[in-house]
């Protein structure tokens, strides 16, 4: 692990590490690290009250230590490098070697006490979103604590009252932070583990990342010109499907931190929204959606009853969310004259020659030289050739014999003879 | 018709054409193309499961052919011009010779064929948003489906198993086709014609064109910067009045498939959402609005009861979407030395020095030349002089007088004596 | 008054004022003027069916006069100065003095009558928003009226036959008047004084303007590219604290009037959403929210039981628009070697040569030499140090000593031992 943080360090960390008193660190529980950026389906819960896990999308849920009934975590905020799809990797600002952090997951009533060493150049503080706790667990830097100073460890301890949906992200230098990819999941259970029971219960939290084709590192001051659109900071085809059996009731517990809304739509099925961050949706309150509109700081949980196998998008519904970089600068010429727009292009982009004249569709299929640690803008191959996607696209795979504990890709949708569209001369 | 499609002419749609066997050209029924983009309602099913249409604002509903119990419908992918407002036309992308294309309307448990030639210079697919089918029939290129090639024509054959509002779009190469027109409008009744009847019921389906002033082609890789924003790919004052008899219980279906959210605002009413395309809204979850905000790839069908006459003005919330495309770089100069500013801007646009002194109400009744093909920034004249409007505005006229089946523009409203705002020494 | 109007004074204005006639002078009452960008808590009504009234954030609310059993009010329509917090002072247009202009309140079944005199240099109208009126009194100028010109006095007259939340705002030359401030707020209070009853009840308006750095007048074309993200044309530390009472039922009604959604988070609670300026929410279609995505042109009344002492952050959750102008053109240094880094920077703004390579918090703390009349990005300073924020963020001050009608600041909260968090060491 050593080597992989090579990149990040600084006087400034040194320094910082060497201010925790050895009296502190020999309280402080363990800091796993995940190095794997897939779905890491995590087991039943070794100690505390029972429950459910939940499934993080390409992620993981923290280890904990119980001590005197309080369930203590540690997360270590710092550098880190994110596989944002293979061929692309970011360099991020995350916790315990990973962005997101790991998913916390507790149950109702739990005490827990979070410790949080700051590993980064600069403070930072933890923010429990939608979480109702004491004013001074708040995390709001300034307000409610001083600056987690890099260096130091801060201990957070509060009850865990509602069961619900939230997240962890810093309320310190936010918009950098967050930029940067500092963000996570929490899981509160009910206390009765067949309250709101599901089958599958996936979560993952949007992100969004401004970085240039070529480089590593985002840029933090991006407003609305975001170019990799991510979920838990994997972009198409990096994210991995969302499996289930025939039949399962399915939740998928979606969070948004990005700087605009996300219409996350899902083939073949339709849902309801169950939850928020603020608690779960009466009955008498839901109705049917197959594109749910999620706003920036908002949480969502949507429920639904694989009823369909196949293999089935699930995506944002704003196009240029399912793409990654590049591209957007070339001029349409389409229905232009042939000549004239191919001259153009090709001094401005030699590939484009083509396309430019009948539509980008071939872009899913060429090899274009592209920059250093850069994903193709339309990419991702299927049974039946390029999808041509990217950015927040993956698929929900249903199967009439998947295993009810079974989080593996199936592989393709292998349709009954007579249910595929079809060549008519065919 | 022939001439019309002149500009598209190529040799890959030629060979493509070509490329469709004489016997499966047989099998496929005709294929309809609308040259009126005005709003055409339809007339009552001629075969197949009675039903009360729908009436699709600037568009029309395909016809069919029924063969053994099965409607088919034709739908031809192909270049289009479509008249985006008097005095502005644009090269789109569309189905049977407009954008969007036709709606298709059918019932509850009907089974469709529906046959799609592809004459773009690429490849396409049609994904039937929000309906619950089989895998195969899903119109995801790489995944459910190869592409369509130029010339092919393909066969989605499902039953309609929901009654619900939903819409067609491509699923390969998506941002580009969409950006380019390719959608249209799809209803499916109930089985019961007294189920959720009301006396008029509308749809249309929000998108936005990035065109240059003076150019006729979108630019294809926009993302935020639209710049002629269109319901059916019509823009004020181009978009045909909806039209209602004092008492009517009216139903709007309204569908958003550009890059952001829209906040449908309609004055002197106040409405329920009924539907989205995941299904109907229970009446316990229902709630009163003047502003539905419709995010991307999502459908809502928001009912109200007509109860004031007038002419009541029903727009997007968004100011700069109830604009036409100018005029966005033009300084401010409000408040500013007069004579410093008309300097200024007298270099820039020569037209615009009076107007930044005081404000932009001018320009809805300045004639400045424009360039071809460009539709005032705001424009539109009522009763009382200069609307001021573009884009995604227009009018919602109840009149106590208007015959049930009656959808043509009665004209301004006369409101009663003493029901005008009035100047105060008057 | 004179003096803080002058800059304003020109040819045009000077004529219009004289157009009114004296008879039309003489029947037109007051039109009182605020020079205060506090909040003024309203007393009781003087006159007319008794209510609870509103506090508006930053705001205050209309006398009337009682005239024949019709409440009579006057706008006037003027430029303003308006302070957007302390240090920035903004040239807009409004009503009254102020920007927003004054509150509006009645009770359901009032009758009113409201003068509108237009001393700006351009037309004006006033749309009525959300209330269902008479065809001839909506505001919308060309369809349902001309144009109130420069001088002119004109008046509407309608019943207010529907309690509820509603906005006013220009119906003219619409995407410049907003941009320039122009809009206030309407609460129709319900008949029954008991009915929908809570403690404490506040309201504000969401606006944004286009200032660059250094000067006072907005950029009237922007679309997207807004910087000065404000409540009630205020922006933080400029923004008063939310007051409630530990156990108090509050009611926080918002109206957004920019052109973008604002996700509105409240920490420390949850809430609902009890009603839009459509109606009120009925109970079983209400759900628990800690975040509320308020669309362009909506309003929503949330709910909630203040029942955790404390200072609780409450702002738009989009990380820009809790920052004011300013930076967002410096690149991201992190991870960058750090002399080429601070070379690079040095040319192009020599302050953040230190800031580039570790984050930038320590902006909230520095202080560069700013332009005239600009905000600092990240400013505000609490209790435990810099807040770092701006924009649309405040504070919800909840005291279990605060009195019923105390709306003053209370100052820090001041939390128990043993209820904050803290570092390991100590």
């Amino acid at each position: 692990m050593v080597s992989r943080r090579g990149f990040l360090t600084g006087a400034g960390m040194l320094a910082g590490a060497a201010a925790v008193s050895r009296s502190a660190l020999a309280q402080v529980p363990e800091a796993p690290v995940s190095e794997n950026p897939g779905t890491q389906p995590p087991p039943a819960p070794p100690s505390g009250r029972p429950y459910r896990p939940v499934v993080t999308l390409n992620g993981w849920s923290a280890p904990w230590r119980m001590r005197d009934g309080v369930k203590e975590f540690h997360l270590v905020a710092e550098p880190v490098e994110r596989e944002i799809a293979p061929g692309m990797t970011a360099h991020l600002w995350g916790y315990n070697g990973q962005s997101p952090g790991p998913t916390i997951e507790c149950v109702e009533g739990d005490r827990v006490r979070i410790f949080v060493t700051n590993r980064l150049p600069e403070y930072t503080t933890v923010h429990w979103h939608g979480i109702r706790l004491p004013h001074g667990m708040d995390g709001v830097v300034g307000v409610t604590q001083p600056p987690i100073q890099p260096g130091e460890t801060w201990v957070y301890e509060f009850d865990m009252q509602h069961a619900g949906t939230f997240m962890y992200h810093p309320h310190a230098d936010d918009m950098l932070q967050m930029a940067m990819g500092m963000m996570g999941c929490i899981v509160v259970h009910p206390r009765d583990v067949e309250q709101l029971a599901v089958d599958r219960d996936y979560m993952f939290i949007m992100n969004a990342y401004h970085i240039e084709p070529g480089s590593y590192t985002p840029r933090v001051n991006t407003m609305l010109d975001f170019n990799i659109w991510t979920w838990n900071s994997r972009a198409f085809p990096g994210i991995t499907p969302l499996v289930a059996r025939l039949g399962d009731r399915v939740r998928i517990r979606i969070g948004n931190l990005t700087m605009t809304n996300h219409p996350i739509h899902l083939h073949g099925h339709n849902f309801e929204v169950s939850g928020t961050d603020g608690g779960w949706v009466p009955e008498s309150a839901r109705w049917p959606e197959v594109t749910v509109d999620i706003g920036v700081g908002q949480m969502r949980a949507i429920e639904l009853i694989a009823d369909a196998p196949g293999d089935w998008a699930f995506h944002c519904h704003k196009t240029h969310h399912t793409m990654n970089a590049m591209g957007h600068e070339v001029q349409t010429s389409i229905g232009v004259d042939f000549r004239e727009a191919a001259e153009k292009l090709r001094r401005l982009v030699p590939q484009y020659m083509v396309m430019g004249e009948r539509g980008m569709a071939q872009m899913a299929s060429m090899h274009m030289p592209l920059p250093e640690n850069t994903l193709p803008m339309m990419t991702g191959t299927g049974p039946y050739g390029p999808i041509g996607m990217g950015g927040m696209f993956t698929l929900f795979k249903v199967r009439d014999d998947q295993a009810p504990d079974d989080y593996d890709d199936p592989g393709w949708y292998d349709p009954p003879p007579g249910t595929m569209a079809y060549r008519s001369e065919d």
